[in-house]
């Protein structure tokens, strides 16, 4: 019998802070090359779709293989449309160690960690506006382990459901952040210094002349074909696009769309800006771009984490 | 808290017979067209590797995802070198349904199976000798599972330990079947109605002379790149050649090695003979060859059909 860790005990060992030492550390093995990360698994069915994730980190003690599930269907039997859990195995002996009953949540947190990871090397030292376009998970993750990175003092948001978008912003008034409901995206660019696109978008939601000098822009929703959010023009008008993987974003990211049109993007990697050995923002007026798709080794990193911690 | 099933529990559940009826329904599902197999994940690490398949079979109410690990040092720490698990999710709104803690039990008796579905379409009906190259886990559920399908008095076999081929072939005499250690695979190969192929083999070890008239050969070793039993010769000689997924015999299985070779070999699906799309064997004389190399679509049926065995 393995230890089954269920979600609860998860929330409570993984808060946003250690999320983003962890993932941090992930993104800096992945740049110095000490990672493995195959091609990942997606299988479509009748009513959803599951994605499988793995990947090896070099000096971490277990590989993580993750499933995550997609149902949209759910919601009208009142069931969660995104489900998953993640195997956990000794990373010298094969042998399974835990199973992380955790419902999807460390793929939040760590999503969520990868945005503030990103910010740091991409967002401006001193911030005042966060925009967020959505209101969902991700909408709240992102925002809430950015402030640990880059404080700041108000959310200026927009969603196409009106009713979420009120409940999102009541939520982010509850914990002490001044949050504003705009009626467009273009308001919410208009506002941001960082601004957060979190949707399930098919289409793009914002256009390149609504960036603006300074602006740092973190893209989390496209994380399977078909999906987008920014015009492909965003990524020619950034002065720097990073990526948390060159392979994944040019297949299923925002990086996507922008190929598919012609344009000539040469992204780095955020990897190699937190191992020092690509740079990220140098001055105040840059425009940069985080292109993030979610990557196995960020999966591994934080369930590894997780074990450890609650093991301990 | 999703239920959790070890091994004994399975064990128990899981027979042979059961077995086979099982994956023999997977295989006609996946000769009419009802399967979606993904590309499976192959993650090398610095003392072994893992593998993840799934796959989503019409009908069949949940889906698995497999994950096995080899790690060959194991051996000297007295670890198991195979392990693996299988978490199974509800087809319909991909929520958890089960973690089966099989060890690779599931993996080892489905790929038993799956020779004697192959055997079914493409063995005589009436044989004596069974060749087996290989003394391992396989070289056991290939002669089991053949049994029941295929019934024969004698095993002839061969392997690179004469320590562990005896040991093999006193199991096979408490089974009440006459058993024969051979010193060469040629003297295998010359007794078999059916010759069986169970060895991690990096290069051939049959040669295409000694097959004969009216022999089936199942080839279960090569599940990876750069795995090989079949002299590619072998393929060539066959009158057919069925697989057990084109992309994955083409990929890692027999076929790599023909086609490497530059042989134009038109292998059938073992689903499509299921389904009575193709023809297996029609007559006496003819020489075929399965490649199996073991789809997701295996471990689906049968880590669906164990649950609900053990559910009821």
């Amino acid at each position: 019998m393995i230890p089954v860790i269920e979600e609860a005990e998860l929330r409570a060992a993984v808060t946003p802070a250690r999320a983003i030492d962890v993932i941090r550390d992930a993104f800096r093995a992945d740049g110095e090359g000490r990672t493995t990360v195959p091609p990942v698994i997606n299988l479509g069915v009748p009513h959803g779709e599951f994605h499988v994730k793995t990947a090896h980190i070099a000096g971490v003690p277990h590989v993580a293989v993750k499933i995550a599930s997609g149902f949209y269907g759910n919601v009208s039997n009142g069931l969660p449309t995104g489900s998953g859990l993640m195997a956990l195995f000794d990373a010298e002996t094969g042998l399974p160690a835990a199973l992380l009953l955790d419902n999807g949540f460390l793929t939040d947190i760590r999503t969520g960690a990868a945005g503030a990871v990103a910010a740091e090397g991409l967002a401006r030292y001193s911030i005042e506006t966060v925009g967020v376009i959505g209101s969902g998970v991700q909408a709240r993750y992102q925002v809430q382990c950015l402030r640990i990175v880059r404080p700041f003092s108000r959310v200026v948001a927009w969603s196409p459901s009106r009713e979420r978008l009120e409940r999102y912003c009541d939520e982010m008034r509850a914990d002490g952040v001044q949050a504003i409901a705009a009626t467009t995206v273009e308001e919410v660019c208009a506002a941001a210094d960082v601004l957060v696109t979190s949707t399930p978008s098919r289409e793009p939601l914002v256009r390149a002349e609504w960036l603006r000098p300074g602006m740092h822009v973190t893209a989390v929703g496209s994380d399977s074909a078909g999906k987008q959010e920014l015009s492909g023009f965003c990524l020619i008008r950034a002065d720097l696009v990073a990526v948390d993987r060159r392979a994944q974003c040019a297949a299923f990211g925002e990086l996507t769309h922008a190929v598919e049109a012609g344009l000539k993007i040469e992204p780095i990697e955020l990897g190699e800006i937190v191992a020092g050995r690509r740079t990220g923002r140098t001055n105040d007026s840059q425009i940069t771009v985080a292109d993030l798709t979610g990557v196995g080794f960020q999966d591994t990193a934080i369930a590894s984490a997780a074990f450890c911690w609650i093991g301990s």
